[in-house]
């Protein structure tokens, strides 16, 4: 019963996520032997105020 | 200082809110030997373009 | 599909958290309108030196 | 490659999430030997009615 | 900057683990446009005594 | 109420968690108005098998 969690900056549309809820599930499936019903993506899109990297908010680069 | 971290779609009421941060404390309590006023219930509520299961996106079911 | 994720000290049983599993599902079953199948419940246990409160690690209190 | 993720009330200012995601990407590398670059920090900011402590809201307090 | 959460049963290999990465870190370049030096993916492994489904843990099936 | 979480390779010593745990907390109090009592740290030690970025694992760079 995998749960994969992604973090990333908002955006993305309804396609992408669908996308890569589907190669993700996939993978989980062929590669870690997951039972693919049991298999749940979720997306926590953040604004560039709201993430950072090397210390710098994504809204400043 | 257990924390219990929610993610379901959005479109919970407050008030069920409310319930469940109550019911899920007290389970913490009685059950985990929690001190009350150290649970913290968060609840991280996606889209249904946001949340998928067996590869599929809750909006396409 | 909503997920259920709770970090704290480890330490609990396996009965504790038996016991936690069920009624946080009945829970979100009965006051969040979540088919019982699909809520799953986590447990992430941190060790005392992984876990602070007002910056100050568990095992130091 | 250090992930910082913090959950709070939402209402802070960019400036005040600037000056956090410096002051901890500096922890990370002055107490952990953590490498600036690989530092991310998110912020996830959640309502008064999706925030609990002691089973009562935030919204409710 | 995208995180990848995964949290699982423990028992998967490093292999696994490896093809995982792998194929999600694909994902997330093609399908989200994500510079693929920036995708994180961890791992989060549980055991079958924190971990239920339909309020029943792992353990118990 | 902040949480604050942080994934990163097992290792450090409970000293270095002091010291993190110390600066994120004062932080969070002095750039976010938080109450000290209030924040909470945990830290997800990861193996280098279980961490990968660039899609590959941290044990074979």
């Amino acid at each position: 019963m995998p749960l994969v969690q992604i973090t990333m900056l908002a955006g993305r549309t309804a396609d992408q996520k669908r996308k890569l809820a589907r190669r993700i599930t996939d993978a989980m499936v062929e590669d870690a032997g997951a039972k693919r019903e049991a298999v749940v993506v979720a997306f926590h899109e953040v604004s560039k105020e709201s993430y950072a990297s090397g210390g710098v908010l994504m809204a400043d680069k």
